[in-house]
């Protein structure tokens, strides 16, 4: 029966009666929103902190940064997909999630977390323009490791996961049926995304180390430089990071309350609400 | 409110009445139960791709298998990790979620789901082993990459779990009142586990192929030899894997509906009920 009885009116979903969940939801709101200010806290510190590592690895060792065809060019790629694919991307993807937020209406927040998301997509664009030209340039082949491949993949699905939710959620010619069905594609696909990244990452620093501290540098990355411990570094904290930001998406008890009428396209609903 | 209305007792999950969500309980969980099928049917045969794909490209390309401190030996490493670090935990971690096993006792798939963790465990130490033993043989330094820093935290993270719920959940020096409170962080710190075993996953192959293939085979990786398309297939295919499992544990509607009784260590509960 779920827990359904209908004199006492039981709450399916916490086994304790409507009166008791009543006196005790202000005592388990202010515990839930604590512990999650404190993790989302973390998130941010660690997306941050690995912002600048990346981009202090890079300009301290790499040899910093320009756009003109050469490995200065190049050291824009790790650190634009950092920031963009990976840190700025898991902090719209919790967005939602923050609530101060829910006090207000959904959709100036989707319209936020639409905008970070492109804003996510385009710096990941252009993080991958930086790679290719340098490829082009140096006549070094593109897309041939699993780096490669991985890196593509989340790009790509992340290029159509945002195309999908500006048609069903945010276009005029958005089905309003169709919002709830798309959601839990849009959350899965958003969760697929951010694992791809994470892969892309990991392999990704531990691929530019080989290649940088085994050849023109000839300092071994398997003496462990000071560079090599950096950057391991850099690629352990954007896995806590990207652990921080799942565990905090899959926290049922901390999604946003939500309404009916959220099922309705923004832009179709009450004219200029 | 939550949905909560005393007249019509509105369930506060589905936002419908009791009466009408009876109705349509049957439909809805022939529905999920067939997705969940589909699912977890595509997640095995994933795996088992892996399993199979691994054991042959290390068969085949990369010279085989012995126990004798050379490169055969190192070919036991990725084998074994993929197949317990990945694909045994990954099926175990999704085990509670299969409806066949709902209908009868929880604490029998208790201790499948830790024996097959278990399994998992060994299977990942036995890999270890063989990469240490042979990089010890060789002169060849342990533990500098990024890729063996994110795995190593992925099987001592795995570790520590799989002790912590051995003695959260199995054993009678349980306290009756921990599980409840265990089970949150043990099912977040699972999906952890994942997470960095997909990345290690990534990274370990990624660098495998720039070893294997720039060094003594004198064939380049970035000329994309059948050897590399074939591994980087298996590195996306453990990523679908890992995309799917994740999928299938997100899903709330998946999970198995649970007793109060539950929440008591299993070995102090009914005797030999």
């Amino acid at each position: 029966m779920d827990g359904w009885k209908y004199g006492r009116v039981l709450c399916p979903r916490h086994n304790c009666t409507a009166s008791a969940r009543t006196r005790q939801r202000g005592h388990f709101a202010m515990a839930a929103h604590f512990y999650f200010y404190a993790s989302w806290g973390l998130s941010v510190t660690l997306g941050l902190l690995c912002v600048v590592l990346v981009a202090f690895w890079n300009s301290h060792w790499r040899g910093g940064f320009a756009w003109d065809g050469t490995e200065a060019q190049f050291n824009w790629h790790p650190v634009l997909m950092i920031s963009g694919l990976l840190v700025l991307y898991g902090l719209a993807a919790v967005l939602y999630r923050v609530p101060w937020g829910w006090s207000q209406k959904k959709r100036g927040w989707k319209l936020v977390h639409a905008g970070l998301m492109l804003g996510a997509l385009l710096l990941a664009a252009v993080g991958l323009r930086a790679a290719f030209e340098v490829h082009r340039s140096l006549n070094i082949p593109s897309m041939y490791s699993l780096h490669s491949w991985v890196g593509m993949a989340a790009v790509v699905t992340f290029a159509c996961q945002w195309f999908l939710a500006l048609v069903g959620f945010l276009l005029p010619c958005s089905a309003p049926r169709l919002g709830p069905a798309l959601k839990g594609i849009h959350m899965w696909t958003g969760k697929a995304v951010l694992l791809l990244t994470l892969a892309a990452c990991v392999s990704g620093i531990n691929e530019q180390l080989f290649f940088a501290l085994n050849g023109a540098s000839g300092v071994a990355y398997s003496s462990l430089p000071p560079e090599a411990l950096f950057a391991n570094t850099l690629g352990i904290l954007t896995v806590a990071f990207g652990v921080l930001v799942f565990g905090i998406l899959s926290k049922a008890d901390w999604g946003r309350p939500e309404a009916n009428s959220e099922t309705i396209p923004i832009l179709l609903r009450e004219g200029s609400r």
